[in-house]
């Protein structure tokens, strides 16, 4: 057996081991299942033109247009970003992610969450409202789904967020799957 | 049928086709029902002894007594307002509306509200914790319940915002009809 | 009966009253309850290396190190602080409390939260979700529960937050009784 292979094996091994813990293993199905990605490039002092966000609390000594210094403790950032069916920034909108995030960690990066997704296609249409952590280096982070409108009325549900890009520190995509467990 | 008659009949047929939609009707009844309207004055540098309300962040370039130019987008607004059972100002209140709203959108005003209605009445007692967009410009706009305490022990419903009245950017009133879906 | 019995009975009663309100009687029992302690300083300038916490938005005129003229009103703080089991600031911490809270009351101090307790402790792991209101002079607040992950997948419950320390005006210490109402 190879290099390649031996490498294959272990991170195969890794991923049975991390989710082989019976004490996270969710044995309930979901009764409605989304996944969506949104795209953000922060307002850095020279992108105006692209900007879908920008910095607006910064603590004592930090500006909004450079993130701030310990891993961007202190930035609150409002967004409204393209939401699409896939990771291709160019496919067309289906909605916008809008809201904002908190940056509340020193010695790493983690944000603090609240924001609604406002879809608007042929499939869905209404509203869909978050709360919650996303420690940014973990591969992923599950969110609550705490109500929505439209149909998405009064639903309720977790929403694992994955990091599908960064590109510097002023771009990400993040990979958004929502099961919900309430429907009505 | 005279001018005045025809206008009111195309108000009602707009009326009709926009409340026809099959897909965002609800078929559930509310355990409770409340409608309420709170009223804001943001501060603007001048009118301090009126003010429920200050912008507490802004984006770069802007300030905190006047709204920042592209539709408020990156202002975060924290209010303290008064809630009466009618729509006039001068009616006694029956709590305080607590909480903030930051605006997300350049190109037209939407807002992000996370609030909580405090009530202290004869006919009700407790806190309804609300979160949710309201894109100011469209008739109604649903926003989440997500709990409560007090008369409002664990509820949770849908609010529906609507403009009772804008005067100039710094004054508007809401009204909120909240119906309660989990009543507990 | 000498004066101090008569304090202590003309509280005992005080109490008495006002926990007999039927009106808010919960007759619900919890199907899971945790009691956790969180320990805050506040960044003011000069305790860089204590501080758990830092304001990130101020009114017009206020500043970021020194907490609001009027109450506070019209600060966001952002914190990250350490939970413990007891109300020993030294003791080993199973998690983290991170998020936001921000003052909303020029005439008293009331804030309003939105934060996360991320637990990793032999008991318990996972996330919960918490807002609402924290009116800071009375004795219990009650904000929600509206969600969680890992050993809190989908809960929902009543948090109820005491003021377990107050040191100046830039430590606290909050205890929190998290009853689950909802817990999968």
């Amino acid at each position: 057996m190879g290099a390649r292979n031996s490498i294959v094996l272990f991170f195969f091994m890794l991923f049975a081991l991390s989710s082989a813990s019976p004490r996270h293993k969710n044995k309930y199905k979901p009764c409605k299942h989304l996944v969506l990605y949104f795209h953000e490039t922060v307002y850095n002092g020279t992108n105006a033109a692209d900007a879908t966000s920008a910095i607006v609390a910064a603590p004592q000594g930090a500006n909004l247009t450079i993130l701030a210094p310990q891993n961007y403790f202190g930035n609150i950032v409002i967004f409204n970003d393209p939401i699409t069916l896939d990771n291709n920034i160019h496919s067309k909108p289906v909605g916008r992610a809008q809201g904002f995030y908190l940056y509340d960690t020193k010695d790493t990066i983690t944000a603090w969450f609240g924001f609604s997704f406002i879809l608007n296609s042929t499939d869905y249409q209404g509203s869909i409202n978050f709360i919650g952590p996303n420690p940014v280096f973990e591969k992923t982070r599950d969110i609550s789904v705490v109500g929505g409108s439209g149909d998405f009325f009064m639903h309720r549900g977790v929403a694992t967020l994955t990091s599908d890009a960064f590109e510097g520190k002023y771009f990400f995509r993040l990979r958004v799957d929502i099961k919900f467990y309430e429907c009505w």
